[in-house]
């Protein structure tokens, strides 16, 4: 069994710590809010004051946080990761970040022997909870087989996909993908209403055939609960489009459906709806066509 | 076991038949090019001449092609089923067509003693192969039942969503979610080759999270093989997103994410690849955006 550190205990992050714990791993926890932290630290997890005592001298330091600035600042900063005494085996951020970021955080990492990876992750609380979740690894390709029995007790599939900031690309991929599923929920959700057809009945004929996805099959129900909690922020959806959008120009590409989804979540947290659940699109789509 | 009629051998509908066929009911086949109907005469259909041979003295009659006009033709017309002397017990439709018409068509049923449903289908010619469609039904709740046994061979789930019409407006919430999908999943795919990752590494970290698909697992599969054939015409699918736009617009709906995939569609057809399959909004892109 390893020592591990652990920096961030947000939706996600929590359920995959316990995961480690689970599997016999001892865990340090740090995270911005420790009363975030109380079901790890309750489940035998020891808390601690910095990411930099997470990373001393333990085999891996894994953080999965909000923002590419809170990566930064966590790995890189004047307490982060990177700074501790005795530098940690690996680093591997799970945060859906910035590719060009997990390049720089790798060839830092370099230089005190500590070999990091962007391993961001898919399957929302749902697969956090089941151990079930994509893990998309970016890095060398060398040290992979070191770190994947540490991936294996929170992911159903861990698929190294190339060098640094390789993760990150593929969840750009992955987030293109998801925003386009659920703008086509919303609107496909705003004609079953005008069209006075029930949508639990509709939900059940067009989940099987070749609409079907895990949106459909995971979030629409919970729209149908009325249940717009989240899962996955709206916020953080707005930086991982971000992140996609400055991307895709970035590589001179015009991707019109993924910008048209980026213009509406991004309204959303502007009216107000940052906290809600990405399926809150829904009430954002039914506010914007008026009273019914 | 039934006595049945069948128009329409199409992609799906040739499958379809021999699905009714395999389950022992006695089949009658007419469709405009003989030679589509040849596997499902070999296996023990008889070939008429009309729709109302087709029709006459049928327990059901059923069709499955490709435009409106076509269905209205085929069923309303100076030779269409309803015309047959011996009016057949059932008509049930199974083209992707008007709600409309679906109406229109259930009535005239009504004043020859047939009972009429609309009840399009989802699932590709993957699913018509497996007997394993959504076959999405409007018609009158009575009468349900008795219609079922001949849907079964086909469909893995079979639902009636509403009186006449609602199968076609089921369809087309279906469609909705089918566009955005595609358009999700070509998308992604020119990020992915924009940002030099491998395509089938990718699919796999991607079609198990969050963004899994039907699209994802059954026809991007298909583009990375370089096989743009139909599964289902793109000129079929601009003619179900014409529907759909039409509808759409008669509620008083806005919905981009469909007026877009429709237009991408559309100069799809216009640019000559109305015989491919709707995953050929690949090629289209790609074209799109100029040599790589």
């Amino acid at each position: 069994m390893s020592e591990l550190g652990w920096i961030g205990c947000g939706v996600m992050g929590c359920s995959m710590a316990g995961k480690l714990l689970e599997a016999g791993h001892r865990l340090r926890v740090h995270t911005r809010t420790r009363s975030k932290a109380r079901t790890l630290l309750d489940a035998g997890a020891t808390w601690v004051d910095s990411p930099r005592e997470a990373a001393d001298g333990v085999d891996a330091v894994f953080s999965i946080v909000g923002y590419p600035e809170d990566v930064k600042e966590i790995h890189l900063g004047p307490s982060g990761t990177l700074s501790a005494d005795d530098a940690p085996g690996f680093l591997i951020d799970l945060t859906t970040s910035d590719p060009g970021l997990a390049v720089e955080i790798r060839d830092r990492g370099l230089e005190r022997g500590v070999v990091a990876y962007d391993a961001p992750v898919s399957g929302g609380d749902v697969g956090a909870r089941n151990g079930s979740l994509s893990i998309m690894v970016g890095g060398d390709a060398e040290r992979f087989d070191s770190i994947r029995p540490w991936l294996e007790p929170m992911g159903g599939t861990i698929v190294l996909q190339g060098g640094p900031g390789a993760g990150q690309k593929t969840k750009i991929v992955n987030q293109i993908l998801v925003a386009a599923s659920m703008v086509g929920a919303c609107e496909a959700l705003r004609f079953t209403e005008a069209a006075g057809l029930d949508p639990r009945r509709v939900l059940e004929s067009v989940s099987t055939g070749a609409a079907g996805s895990w949106t459909l099959s995971n979030l629409v129900p919970r729209i149908l609960d009325g249940d717009y909690e989240p899962g996955f922020f709206v916020e953080h959806f707005v930086k991982d489009l971000g992140i996609a959008i400055r991307s895709a120009r970035s590589l001179g590409l015009d991707l019109p459906g993924l910008e048209h989804a980026e213009s509406l979540y991004r309204a959303m947290e502007a009216a107000g709806l940052g906290r809600k659940g990405t399926q809150a699109l829904d009430l954002h789509l039914k506010a914007a066509s008026g009273p019914s």
